[in-house]
Parts: structure tokens; C-alpha cells; sequence
């Protein structure tokens, strides 16, 4: 299959490459010399996909969220998960359904904070429950035999150094095996699931 | 108790501040002449509490969601949504917490495509879920006893003949009988909860 891996140089993209490397990987991103995107705007997410030609997979391990507390959060630091990790991962859902081959399938992003709160972590909570509702509402309408999941990582080990004092108690996973999940929504038969890696 | 309703003038609104009737209800929304509000300015929801000085609930049963087919849906279209019911709400409850006496609500609107996909409804899906992650995650953060909640009301009987083509067998049920939900929430103990009316 040809994937597009957007957000591969990060920890978990890295891994996720590693995983499909069975697959022919186009490795995008902010900083990708080859296939570089910004993924908050339209026409660089167009530019990406004008480059890459059609697909068999499209991959997004990409995304920033706000952490900070609830009490001095404003709708603008609010903002920051909506319109990078949310808006942009259905950016890259709504204009990539259109460069897939038939059959193809699109994996996004959530993670543990949608079903367990953390604190600073509301903007995290709503932004990964709304990935996993537009995944689990899109799945019923996308054509062509296209597939649509997401996956659902606990906090990385390889992370805990720096996220750790946020997650007391959580066990975290390796990124190869949150790595697992994207390889079942890629290479699997089903569609509007939330795989869980916890 | 001393109630903000905003979204008052709708249908939901109007049977909530008829639920709530026994309390003080400011109605406020778009066109109220007293409380005029844009959910999605955060100066406009500013003055509103300048207006309203100290609060004991803060109901909203207001915000724009986008519905079409996933196909056709631009990453503008999906943002309508965002910026609208889920921003707006959220705005309310990030401004309005510092607005609330000791003990008092937020209670928030979501809505049953948060868990039941309906056609042309991947925005209403993703929001609505955003909106309830929010909330299981703000209520453990929100500091003086105050509380949050999200009510999810199935489409209402009033709404039938405009929207009963994209809820193909769903039950409706009256805006008076999804008004308790926001009666639950103001009035009850409970924090944190998505109060289902379906």
C-alpha cells in the first residue's frame, strides 16, 4: 500500500513507520523536506496531497492540544486544540477522502484523556472525544468503500519523562505498541472504531 | 435560585425557562432586548456577565452545528460547528465560572448524534461528543462546589416536521420532557454527567 504518514517524525510517528515498513511510507509533516504540510491550513494540506498523487492509506499521528487549568483557561487557549489537532485531523479526513483509491482508509489520532480526565487536560477531553465522534459519524457516509478509524493511545513511555506527572497511576505503552493500532485501521476490514492502546 | 438562560427565544429554551419558572430566569440570546449575547465573541459574553452580575446556574441551550454530506464538507463547513456550539458553550463556561456563586451549575447542550450518527451529521457528531468530553473533564477541576453538566435531548416533536427526514426512526420527545434534564442538572447534586432524554 502507499500511506501517507502525516506527523511521522514524531515519537509515535516514528514507530508507526517502523510498523508499516512492509508499506511504501510518505513521511509528512511540519519539518518534512519531502512532503512538508501544515495541516491548520487548506491549501497546504492541498499542496500535500497535489504531491503525493492517489493513496491506498492516510495516516495522522499529528495534533496539538492545550494543557493548562481550567480555572484561568481562556476560549482562545481553548481554541488551540480545535483548530490544530481536531479541525486539523478532520482537514486532512474531508479534503484526503478525495485522493484515496476506493477501498482506502483514514486513521486519526485521540487518545486516553477522552474517557479519562486528567487535570489541565479539559481542551484534551473534548478535542479527542470529538475526533471520536467525527470518526464514528463520517464512517457511515464515506464512499468508495473507504474506511475511517482512530486510535486511542495511553501516555507513551518514551513521553513519561515529560508527561508522566500528568498521568499518576496510568500505565503507560510503548509507542510500538500504540503503533499496533493504526496497523489494525490500516491493514483491517473495519470502520468508525476507536482502537484502544490501554 | 438566580438563572442566565441563554438561548432563551428557542424552542428548547422556552420550555426549559417554563421547567425553571419558579426561579429567577434572565433570558438572554441573540435578539433578547435585555440580555443579547454572541456565544462566539468573548467581549460580547463578557459584558453579558457585567450585566448579570454574580450568577447561582448558567443554562445554555444555544449553538449552530453544520449538517451535509461528508462528501460535499469543506474544513470551513466542519469549523462552523466548532467556532458556534461547541466554542460558544464553552466560552460561557470558561468566562461564566468566574461569574457563579459557591455552589452554583453550568449546564450545557449536546445532543443524541453525539452517539447515534444520523446522515449529512459528522459535524453534530464531533461536537456534541466534545462537548460532554468537556464537561466529564471540567467537573473535576471546577473549584468552590460549582458544577457542570451537558443535557442530551433527542430531536424534539416541535423540530419534527424540519428535521424527523434525518432521524429515520428515532422517537422524538417534547421540548417539555427535555427541559427536566436542565431541572436535573440546576436544581440536582450531581456533576460531570450527560443527562440523556431518550
Amino acid at each position: 500500500m502507499k500511506i501517507l504518514l502525516v506527523g511521522a517524525s514524531g515519537t509515535l510517528g516514528r514507530a508507526i513507520a517502523d510498523t508499516l515498513k512492509h508499506h511504501e511510507i510518505l513521511a509528512a509533516g511540519r519539518s518534512s523536506a519531502d512532503y512538508p504540510v501544515d495541516i491548520t491550513d487548506d491549501a497546504s494540506v492541498e499542496a500535500l496531497f497535489a504531491r503525493t498523487g492517489k493513496l491506498d492509506a492516510i495516516v495522522s499521528a499529528a495534533g496539538v492540544l492545550h494543557f493548562g487549568p481550567l480555572e484561568s483557561m481562556k476560549p482562545s487557549d481553548f481554541a488551540i486544540g480545535l483548530n490544530d489537532k481536531l479541525l486539523g485531523q478532520v482537514r486532512l479526513a474531508l479534503l484526503g477522502q478525495h485522493h484515496l483509491n476506493d477501498g482506502g482508509s483514514i486513521t486519526l489520532t485521540t487518545g486516553i484523556v477522552s474517557e479519562e480526565p486528567i487535570r489541565a487536560g479539559a481542551n484534551a477531553s473534548a478535542v479527542n472525544r470529538a475526533i471520536e465522534g467525527f470518526v464514528q459519524g463520517a464512517a457511515f457516509e464515506l464512499k468508495r468503500g473507504l474506511r475511517i478509524n482512530a486510535v486511542s493511545p495511553n501516555v507513551l513511555s518514551e513521553s513519561w519523562a515529560d508527561y508522566g506527572p500528568f498521568f499518576p497511576g496510568f500505565e503507560p505503552v510503548t509507542a510500538a505498541r500504540a503503533a499496533l493500532g493504526y496497523q489494525r485501521s490500516v491493514e483491517g476490514i473495519q470502520s468508525g472504531r476507536v482502537f484502544k492502546v490501554w
